[in-house]
């Protein structure tokens, strides 16, 4: 363990950079200083009192100076995200990132710089915020006995989904809601249309399973287009309607990975999870189900976790990605059947998706509802044709055919 | 990280280490073989096939084999198990073991031991079988951030209090049924008597906080007194009654602990935690309360996180104790005040145990209670006289004064 303080160079200054700027100093035991900010604007105004020496436009001005020896990347802006962590990484700088949507897309190509050039980038609070997930795949869970890993990733879809079910909001309402209460991402349709539980599933198969599977393949549906007939049809059966990620190992051979809203019902550990809150379930073939459940997101949350990679470069930790060196990895497949409910008014959807078996359907003047069993590889290639504002898909995970019978 | 076979010598084949052979016969990966296996009788008929050739009731056979690079000891027996694990380490054999009794009692020297001979001790399966607590408190919550450590640590006892509350079944009916199914301790008062808790919450503890507090030092009280009125009273007032541990802050000088029923209100996480299942509260600063439930025990969830730690040896993990070096660390006081439930018949409770305030007062022909506030030092002090069958305790947190008033 290295005994002299940590020297950070910080990109971005929002809500989680002023996050980190407070919880390091709130721990006397970090041993750790903020060298420079580097911010769009340096001149701009901010909420947390920190030094204006610090601020610098530049991203040079970090990354050109020799005393910083941990790049810690907090900014919105993916693009700007990758290129800085990539500078950092082939400079021989350790990056700790919080960026989802730029991780789901540059893994590999990441994981092969950190290879390359001996260096570490870590990335605990991408996903799911102070729940430790990344790194209890990693270092926990890292044989090959483990079979899925399921759970609610996104804060703010999960908020708005809260109240429309327990308070009884409409939808409009508690999107609203989210957004003023800063739960929702600058930009909502990330967390609604499901892409930034996408993102995040995309890391966690990286770590859970050893093989990347690039976000375009996995099929993604949100929950923007959820209307009063599927909450009062959820109801009355008794269930809740989540947005659910998951990665599932359907054979020794075979895995596959979808986003999309499920019909949740009391027996699940994910029922209870409301509000912004996020849990994810991890099953293993020994140890059946393990349940986390904690703060997904919000300052001080992600902050802590990003903390957590801190104090873990201070012992030069870093992801040995173990499980993509493993003999027999499972290929990703979209070959399952899953049980669905459509939701339509417009769109004839028996008509445009091809159901391999239909076990209802009804008619009724507002709306209608088929429910059926679809091949997954079937409902991604319509997906362009399932998005009109007429339509909402929900899966019925007890009839998840190829597992469970 | 060593790519050649582990080499693993088994102390002990009983339902966790029989689960320990089964789970790294299911691991393609990860690549370690038992190389010898001491149990006291070599020729008892085993249920589980393993070659009659590595049995051997020769501690020296296992220890002085110079192929044996990893001891596992899962031994029943806590004096037998400390001598053991001593050995091993003094000749520089790195151990995983899951003996709680055994480490709650002899940590500092071992933590001693490892350090000065450079060898790893490694117990995660010790607390919460499949949960891991230990490898999240040493490596992610690895800062001055963390506040508390809240949880129910034993299954048997829980699955004992479930049966009680939920099903109606008498105490003595679901104690047979815990011992029918093996959730319970070859001794139960281990279980019920809340030492299986605290012996856990001792470990626990030296991760969590960096400090090491001997067992008898710590007010330990069980479920075994549980009677028909302190079920009515808790199910009259909504709350169940559960088997709690607790390490908590109560000021940046001062933590305590201690081990006893407790009235759990719906709105608290563990208030769910059902059966034979654990789960642990981890509360921080800046990230709130995360919690963490899963198989506390049982063959396979303990032999999984045995897995664990073998896996982690392969990567020459060992913990760093690394809280217990920090600068500013917390004394333990047992000088805060509790406020208490106390039901009794002949003791006469408010004469035994000094009150600093009572607040109700019940007599009734069955049985009399009492709730008020009292200092942990006296409960830990008079813990000999609140033993009698006709006495049980219940903490009530709410009110728990010096944290939350």
């Amino acid at each position: 363990m290295r005994m002299d303080k940590l020297k950070i160079g910080l990109f971005g200054f929002g809500v989680v950079g002023q996050g980190i700027f407070q919880v390091l100093g709130k721990s006397k035991n970090a041993n750790a200083e903020i060298v420079g900010i580097c911010v769009r604007n340096p001149d701009k105004p901010r909420a947390v009192a920190a030094d204006r020496s610090l601020f610098t436009a530049s991203p040079d001005a970090i990354l050109g100076n020799p005393e910083v020896d941990l790049v810690v990347e907090v900014i919105d802006d993916a693009r700007a995200s990758y290129d800085i962590v990539r500078r950092a990484l082939l400079k021989g700088i350790p990056v700790v990132s919080g960026n989802k949507a730029m991780l789901a897309r540059h893994l590999p190509e990441l994981i092969e710089i950190q290879r390359q050039h001996d260096v570490a980038l870590l990335y605990d609070a991408s996903s799911c915020g102070s729940i430790p997930v990344i790194r209890n795949l990693e270092e926990y869970y890292d044989n090959d006995l483990l079979l899925e890993v399921k759970g609610i990733l996104n804060g703010s879809s999960n908020y708005i989904l809260s109240r429309v079910f327990d308070h009884r909001d409409s939808y409009a309402e508690a999107l609203a809601q989210a957004q003023a209460l800063g739960f929702a991402e600058s930009d909502p349709s990330f967390d609604i249309e499901g892409y930034d539980s996408l993102f995040k599933l995309v890391i966690i198969t990286v770590h859970a399973l050893g093989a990347y599977v690039a976000p375009e393949r996995i099929f993604t549906y949100g929950i923007s287009t959820i209307h009063d007939a599927d909450i009062r049809y959820a109801r009355e059966k008794g269930v809740k309607i989540k947005l659910v990620a998951q990665v599932v190992k359907v054979s020794d051979e075979h895995f596959t990975m979808f986003v999309m809203p499920e019909f949740v019902t009391p027996s699940k550990y994910i029922y209870s999870v409301d509000d912004e809150y996020n849990g994810v379930v991890i099953r293993g073939e020994c140890y059946d189900r393990q349940f986390m459940f904690g703060k997904g997101a919000g300052s001080l949350p992600t902050a802590s976790s990003i903390l957590s990679d801190i104090m873990a470069r201070r012992h030069d930790y870093r992801y040995e990605y173990k499980k993509s060196k493993f003999m027999q990895k499972p290929d990703y497949t979209t070959d399952i059947t899953l049980r669905i409910y459509a939701r339509y008014t417009m769109t004839d959807i028996p008509s445009v998706l091809r159901f391999t078996k239909i076990r209802e359907q009804y008619a009724g003047e507002e709306s209608n509802y088929v429910i059926g069993d679809v091949q997954l590889s079937e409902l991604l290639e319509k997906r362009p044709q399932l998005s009109g504002a007429d339509v909402f898909l929900a899966n019925i995970p007890q009839f998840f055919l190829d597992r469970d019978n």
